[in-house]
């Protein structure tokens, strides 16, 4: 069902909100934005339209054990326990349970808001650590569940050569995450043709972490490229203190120090950073890659905003619950509770938070991922509003996206358009029944 | 519509979980709970019922001031800045108002699985600070709106008389609010008989806080009493400070010092605590009113839940989003932010997070408002879930309040049955589309 024009009484463009926009579509992309006119015969109208917000990061096949790790097994949980616990999970996964699980995740971003996600794949080989025969088998299971959702797709796969620090040898757990440089490459390349058959899809790179390759393969997955370039780091606080066990340095000033980090760069969770890391990060303006909802389960810490000026988008991580509005909401309330103070994200006297919050992930999440959302020429992606929600009636500009993140959540999400095909009505994805179907039955499988 | 006999696949009784349980109701009153039984021929079947939630502190009013206290003021907001706010919004709220927004609120605290509130009302007198020719005018909006959604009331009429320690004037803002010993001992004996009249409903007590009563006004209005007794306090770190410099204590400690605090007592907030005040409370079996979503959105701070081995509950508070399994997963993930470690409130080795969460917050949340909500003999209250929801799928027991609570959220609430009624169906409030209609005309009235 593709629309050929739409009408808003409100909707929030890249200069900001204009009233009475109409947008013309063609095959799928915006071909003109008019402001100020009235709606015509045949446009489809709703009240409300915002650009879709980008998920930055996302490993897609944790959505399978989400609310599985929340038993205490030893009493003494951390992050590193329930990453042990994630290795035996993966250890299960073929690639059609990985396509029916990343079809069932893409369908909750969609109807949450996000309209792209940056997949962060490192699940490359087979379930004894074998290569298949297709090195590219498991991204094309990825590939297939963007399609079949309409999701956009920042694919990014991940270079994964070490166990930690120092070049140790991989565990058993991550056999199935690691290559070389040149298999790596060979990867990439493989993937180049299906990719390009996926509308608006981003080809980046992601060396895992700093655990996880050596300084040189490092600049050899990184260097010259144009694309995003992705890295997990200070996620943890032990994660820190091995680093500078191993190299007298933090995680973020070790990469600054050694690889030239510019806007390209998205540094993923970068919790825990000195003012110092914080502003060197901004000065290269990488982006930082906030995931909230993670963050907090996995008991990461608390970012600090104050200290950062520069941009930031936010990812769904591991999928243990896909929200985006909830994402945006627990950055600014992480960001209260630390400083015992109000509005913190939202840039000063007379500004929203919500708005801001919104605007700057749009653009920090779309720089990151290669493609920046626009209610613009492009893309026909969108997110429409239900305005009779409790929190939202008669409200207008961003006071609509207070209500949103503070007061309603996705719940007041109704529909998401990717290029000009409705993918969500009233807040559910028009393939849902199916996905979830062809998901439980897997889980069946791997719960078994 | 009353059911007679309801059939369950899975039960959270009062002892833990049970399978092909059979409930009997009669008169909105379950007589018998039979477990490993079959379904009879005309049973209303359901796959999972759990206890309704208790929400142990609400503020109706403040669900339609929702979203619009998170615009920066002045670039430096606080705690003290929204309740300026909130001072200006109240000032405008009438009787009819009243209702409007509590029925709201109260339709949506039962969509997410709150069968009983906690309405800490100081709401109690007329726009210009008179008095209302019935002195229970206000209170009487409240009843009206749990009557019309269904929900069990615990109403804490406030008494409230001062504007800070010291006995200080109250200011204009709180002039609506106030008071004095006689007034409110009218007051609860008015109540006495419209209460009697909302099924189940139990009457409290609750000195504001220990800015707005002196220890004689105190033990005036708490003294000898056999219901719930409700108190904020050790919200804000400057309400410590201030506690401390007109008293030389702390407010926990002072309370403790000062008052006979027995199980009956719920401290609301009580988030800035030492050890030793922790300890104290704990003793005195007290219960803790948490607030996760309202605490994050001022700026409050986290409850140190590993220094509290006692009874706790929650509540929806300033109503910024109303959501029982948020507040559950808040809850946690605060203490997860703040210890870095996870499955902090789950009680250690091999147990579930979510199941002892969701358990902790039914019994202490409860005895908070006179009133334990158990499937078994009494209240026929009770909440089921959407079993296909992808987040639920396969699970059993406590992995389901793993998956409820971490990874589906309250989407995955689908009927909630009160006296044998049921009030929410598919997750909506049997009659939200007119509450809601109604709601939005109050509002459009409100900020016109």
């Amino acid at each position: 069902m593709v629309e050929r024009t739409f009408h808003f009484e409100q909707a929030l463009l890249p200069d900001g909100w204009a009233a009475d926009v109409r947008l013309s579509v063609d095959q799928g992309m915006i071909d003109a934005v008019q402001a100020g006119v009235a709606a015509g015969p045949g446009d489809k109208r709703h009240r409300v339209a915002l650009p879709g917000l980008p998920n930055l990061h996302s490993h897609a096949f944790q959505r399978a054990m989400a609310g599985l790790a929340e038993a205490s097994s030893s009493g003494d949980d951390s992050f590193w326990t329930w990453r042990e616990a994630m290795y035996r999970f993966v250890a299960r996964l073929s690639p059609d349970h990985l396509r029916a699980i990343a079809a069932l995740a893409y369908a909750e971003m969609l109807e949450t808001g996000f309209t792209r996600v940056g997949e962060f794949h490192y699940l490359h080989h087979d379930r004894d650590g074998g290569r298949f025969a297709d090195l590219a088998e498991m991204s094309l299971a990825i590939f297939d569940a963007a399609a079949e959702t309409g999701i956009a797709l920042t694919h990014l796969p991940v270079f994964y050569a070490h166990g930690d620090f120092g070049a140790i040898a991989p565990s058993e757990g991550q056999r199935r995450f690691v290559c070389d440089v040149d298999g790596y490459a060979g990867l990439l390349d493989r993937l180049r043709r299906p990719l390009s058959a996926l509308p608006d899809a981003v080809l980046g790179v992601a060396p895992h972490s700093l655990r996880a390759v050596t300084l040189e393969e490092l600049r050899a997955v990184t260097a010259g490229r144009q694309g995003p370039v992705h890295v997990h780091i200070a996620e943890q606080r032990r994660e820190v203190e091995d680093c500078l066990a191993w190299s007298g340095m933090r995680p973020v000033e070790w990469l600054l120090g050694h690889v030239e980090v510019d806007p390209n760069w998205c540094l993923v969770h970068a919790t825990h950073m000195t003012a110092a890391e914080a502003a060197g990060m901004a000065a290269a303006n990488a982006v930082a890659g906030l995931c909230p909802i993670t963050e907090a389960n996995l008991g990461d810490g608390i970012f600090d905003g104050p200290a950062f000026p520069g941009r930031f988008g936010i990812g769904s991580d591991s999928n243990v619950l896909i929200d985006a509005i909830e994402e945006l909401r627990l950055l600014e309330y992480g960001q209260r509770l630390a400083t015992g103070r109000r509005n913190i994200m939202g840039g000063g006297p007379g500004r929203s938070t919500g708005g801001e919050l919104y605007r700057r992930a749009v653009l920090g999440g779309g720089g990151a991922l290669g493609a920046v959302s626009a209610i613009a020429p492009g893309p026909a992606d969108f997110v429409t509003l239900d305005m009779d929600h409790a929190s939202l009636a008669g409200r207008s500009e961003d006071a609509i996206l207070d209500g949103l993140i503070f007061a309603a959540g996705s719940r007041a999400i109704d529909g998401v358009w990717r290029r000009g095909r409705q993918v969500v009505a009233q807040g559910r994805h028009v393939d849902r029944d199916r996905i979830a179907a062809r998901y439980r039955a897997v889980l069946a499988e791997l719960l078994a």
